[in-house]
């Protein structure tokens, strides 16, 4: 059967401070009127079993994550006691899953992205699904490049699997630098890593206990259900035993099993402030605007404003955002560095 | 007797989001520890007569000042019904005090101005004293420019006049371009506009006679003592009547009978936000910083935080101002259009 496994895990640093641990960006609706992970469980409701659909997310946030999708049973909300990255958290679900159901097939989804088209996704995810099962293989979705992207990791897709419309991945490669991602586009044969994984369950748990056994070993340890009065105390003492690492580096780059199938689906990681204006209504000066703002004189900005007026004057391609929490402002081109101020934030203890 | 006449009618509009019409300028500690209208009264009390400062300020207000300035007996701080400039203030004031004392030499201030050297303007005030009694002259202040500023008007001096130290007034010029400012600056002569006056309360009563006879005749019907019980009736008529226009252009670049105290007082009007970085301390990176901030990569900034954290990212030479009511972000060059953003919000409806 179809499952799906969405990861709710982080919560969007680089959007600080319009995202913020107690209000991730998972919860918010940048795009349209649903927060982004009511949005990801929708726009797949159509293809798995909605009942056994799980969500990996942290321990403080499970009830409220619960509160946003009434579709999903809470006790399929896990609360990870302490974040390990997504390899940990793939693997605990591909065991509960496979516990239930030895055919599992699942999705991994990240519960932030935007998927513009959600209906030519749906068909991809059933051709994922196939390749899955037809192949044995691990199945990666890559998105088409738009544009030379510096912020995305890249995989290199190379001949054609035996279901059609499925390839080989050849490698996957770092974020490139700008002439790089240039080439990449020029190229063709790159595609952009959306984290959406399909696989068997029981396929991805033999290829954990192959490349990485310390989590193998401690998925023995979880033994009850998630009913179960004891699965609390086994998930404790599975994720102090396993270390912190990505699917990605993980197993992804490791696995000599892996192919994709390249799609156009208007994926968006919405991953930092100059990603927004990619998403919200652009006007006519290209300043991507949301909440109460006076904008002067100002072209390709990004202006958030949150309790309270933000007024800008005489700004070019500046990102400029209010929350009751604090203010950024940052150029566009240096979105990505909103993690330094994060990092200095939770050094004064400003942040959690 | 010496009489102070203290202006806080204004709410420094251009410092906004700092200054509201609540919380406006005068009222702010932006030099030292004290708010800008108690250092003002505090710099003048050695030379004038306290009991006798009148501070002029709008209805609204007059509570709050009042409370600020507890040297000043309550009834002596007038609340403007509504805000006709400063001529009109400035004549009604004079008419108060030579009605108690037919010999008031009085000196106007601005409320909201930074004078970082307070004994060196007690000595250019007391010999601005004695320069409106011996020659009977409007005197003003002239702050020997710094700077090629093009924020503030000029006064031309000319030759000397009777008494040592003080010159005749050539003629007051407009705020002049950048180009015009380095010419004055080098020139020598020029001299800023300061705002601060001193004369006889009659002689400058005789002069709004002669220069503004609509404000002579609407003084005429305030016939009570500011204790009087119509004192408050006679003071609405009489803004009801008289033009709104202010004193330099309504007394000062009409009358012939202008000299001026050239001076270096360390004197700021800190009319914008740009001129806070003339008042802040300012960092190795040449940022003047208030408030709780994160700042990196950034040379230049005039960087003020309440009500949360403002963080910025490779800025340079941009104000960002966040307080409970709203944020700000310009260009320091750009200071001066803080007031299209205020008129904006008035507009709306926003701000009051």
């Amino acid at each position: 059967m179809r499952h799906a496994v969405i990861l709710a895990g982080g919560w969007g640093e680089r959007l600080w401070p319009m995202s913020t641990r107690a209000r991730p960006k998972q919860l918010l609706a940048l795009a349209g009127e649903e927060s982004l992970i009511r949005a990801t469980l929708a726009r797949v409701a159509p293809l798995v079993d909605g009942e056994s659909t799980l969500v990996m997310t942290g321990e403080r946030l499970a009830g409220r994550v619960a509160e946003e999708l009434p579709d999903v049973p809470r006790e399929r909300v896990i609360g990870e006691p302490v974040g390990r990255n997504t390899a940990p958290a793939i693997a605990l679900a591909a065991r509960l899953l496979v516990r239930r159901d030895p055919e599992a097939v699942m999705v991994v989804l990240p519960a932030d992205h935007v998927i513009a088209d959600g209906a030519a996704f749906r068909d991809v995810l059933s051709l994922a699904f196939e390749a899955a099962l037809a192949e044995g293989a691990l199945v990666t979705l890559g998105i088409r490049p738009g544009r030379p992207e510096t912020e995305y990791g890249y995989i290199k897709a190379g001949s054609p699997a035996r279901t059609a419309g499925v390839l080989a991945v050849e490698r996957f490669v770092e974020k490139p630098d700008r002439e790089t991602a240039a080439r990449y586009l020029a190229d063709g044969t790159y595609l952009w890593n959306s984290g959406i994984f399909i696989w068997r369950a029981d396929r991805f748990l033999e290829e954990v206990g192959r490349l990485l056994p310390a989590v193998a070993r401690a998925l023995v340890g979880v033994e009850a259900g998630l009913s179960s009065a004891s699965f609390e105390g086994e998930m404790a003492r599975y994720y102090e035993a396993v270390p912190s690492i990505s699917v990605d580096y993980g197993i992804m780059e490791k696995s000599d099993d892996v192919v994709v199938v390249p799609c156009d689906v208007g994926w968006d990681d919405v991953g930092a402030w100059s990603a927004l204006e990619r998403v919200w209504t652009v006007d006519a000066d290209g300043n991507a605007v949301r909440g109460e703002s006076v904008v002067v004189d100002s072209t390709g900005c990004v202006v958030y404003s949150e309790a309270g007026v933000t007024a800008v004057v005489g700004l070019r391609d500046i990102v400029v955002a209010r929350t009751s929490e604090g203010t950024l402002v940052v150029p566009k081109e240096r979105a990505r560095d909103v993690r330094k101020i994060v990092e200095e934030l939770k050094r004064r203890g400003t942040i959690g």
